[in-house]
């Protein structure tokens, strides 16, 4: 039995949505179990022998500021579903809510796993190949050193061997050009950073990647900090959106383009499913010393139940053994040049 | 008469596709001269009354590194065009070649504008509106201080008045939240040196913007360092790249759906020519004391000419004088706070 806590309140819809994605989930994996967090009033329509509800008084708005998530709701059901991996009681968190005040909770109660610095968020993009490529960070750390970059590309690999069950994924670094003289002076040294790890058998470093490799598909793994990130994924939903928009008014100029559509509907459908960004849904927290995953806040029931797929497969697979044996591998690494590895892992903790 | 210098040789395909290019711009304007620069061999068939033939015994390759363009083919195509520039033979030079090349040739011979520390590459990007963001820079600089990114707020400007006939553009921070809190610590201190020059009437700075806005057309141009830039220009590449081949494939799926495609061609055309990159080629490189655009590499003839008219709207449209004017009124903000105004001109030139 693997056991989900879920933020019922989290996202633009909230247990509108959640709950008929949980309901939907259970009916398809039957050795799930889901702790329903929320204000029980919202919940208590929802019966299933694989739920249990878990109350919690309060909700992080979607605007709500960092500080408030941390020092003053602390009953959010945000908190509270993550409070639940902590204790032991289910094995993954997920959360459609306020994408800081999750990290900012799951950060303070988990802990990070020895050896990372920082957490970092790990999001599937659609790629030209057909399967999709992980990019990290998407936002987590505006400045990041090539420490952590490496750390990124640990975590990285782990997550995919375990989703994707692919042993040893490639990993391309996000540069301005493929050449290793290219970039700013943290992507030169975190470039010889991973052809280090690369030596040492910790990665599988392809070498310098482009933002168009992203949706080429070259590497499983795309690192870069999390401004880079953030700005690629942002600036790609606006671009599928405006080309979206584009086709629909096309094909809904008048009466000829709309029986046209019509006409089309079954390949205009097919290629809709194939850029569909909801099976795509649900982006891991990396890093931490518990499970964390965040739904994209607007996330209908078909996004929101394949986060809680996705949640699921990396409790099932292990996903937080392997990160921390992988960090624990490359530990010589991540330590940096000058500054010796700690024996005593308390210091470091 | 505007004379704009062409280097032929440039880009993926040479004078096949710039010649062609050349002529028909001539045949559609009638107060323009071109000085076409490359090898006189490769030249020999083009005649025309208002274009002259500027020979060049080297080209500069697409995979050339800079210092050989710099230092080795003293007689390049691409040097003895912008070189026509400086001697005042033409008012914008035009190439498709390596763009690092170009940036180092046309820095190195031209010089930058007084005030200006290094120069940008903007380029324009449609958007949801119908028109285009202008975004800079795009390569030019992996690593700015606030005070590069308000040189290229206050050069955008310049451009988008010169060729968009727009007053007083609206400039966007690329950021990864609209809040004043958001991003690294240069982006933050950007952002308050952006709220002082629309203060002192230097900008009409809207805020920070995130990626989406730049297909949003929430503002006129976007301000980011070239590392971010580079990467959403091309990540963008990629997905409309991978967007047109899934369609593609759709429609080419079996005999039913290639008659669909037939019967639906013009609207799947007209929606091909709305996205079409070649409505919006040729970057300007700004900041140098001459203009100099800069036509993708595998530019075909459409979009090698569309880049010829924005260098000839350009220089039509005084793009030099405004954006010295705008920088040199600027002056107070882009001298470092604890730096004082040099009265000397000649020191900072």
């Amino acid at each position: 039995m693997t056991t989900l806590a879920v933020d019922c309140m989290g996202g633009d819809h909230g247990p509108r949505v959640t709950l008929a994605a949980c309901r939907h989930f259970l009916e398809s994996h039957e050795q799930a179990h889901l702790l329903l967090v929320g204000v029980p009033d919202s919940l208590k329509g929802f019966h299933h022998p694989r739920a249990t509800v878990v109350g919690a008084s309060e909700v992080v708005a979607m605007d709500d500021p960092v500080e408030v998530a941390l020092r003053r709701k602390k009953d959010s059901s945000m908190r509270v579903a993550i409070q639940q991996v902590k204790d032991g009681n289910a094995q993954a968190a997920v959360s459609a809510g306020n994408t800081g005040a999750l990290m900012a909770l799951a950060r303070y109660l988990l802990k990070t796993v020895e050896g990372i610095d920082r957490p970092a968020i790990a999001y599937p993009l659609p790629n030209a190949k057909g399967g999709a490529t992980t990019v990290l960070d998407l936002g987590a750390n505006v400045d990041c050193s090539e420490q952590h970059l490496l750390q990124f590309a640990v975590m990285g690999s782990a997550l995919v061997s375990a989703l994707n069950h692919v042993e040893a994924p490639t990993v391309g670094l996000l540069n301005i050009g493929e050449e290793q003289i290219k970039g700013s002076e943290v992507i030169k040294k975190a470039g010889e950073l991973l052809r280090s790890a690369a030596n040492s058998g910790d990665l599988n470093f392809y070498g310098n990647v482009e933002g168009n490799d992203i949706f080429k598909g070259t590497t499983d793994i795309v690192v870069c900090d999390g401004f880079v990130g953030n700005v690629a994924l942002k600036t790609s939903e606006g671009l599928a959106q405006m080309i979206g928009g584009f086709l629909k008014e096309e094909f809904s100029r008048n009466i000829f383009t709309k029986i046209a559509a019509i006409a089309v509907y079954p390949i205009l459908s097919s290629f809709k499913n194939r850029v569909d960004y909801r099976r795509y849904n649900g982006a891991a927290l990396l890093g931490l010393r518990g499970l964390v995953f965040k739904s994209h806040g607007s996330a209908d029931e078909v996004a929101f139940e394949q986060a809680l797929n996705r949640a699921y497969d990396a409790a099932r697979n292990n996903l937080l053994e392997r990160v921390q044996a992988r960090i624990a591998h490359a530990r010589p690494l991540l330590a940096a040049p000058d500054e010796p590895v700690p024996n005593n892992d308390a210091v470091t903790a």
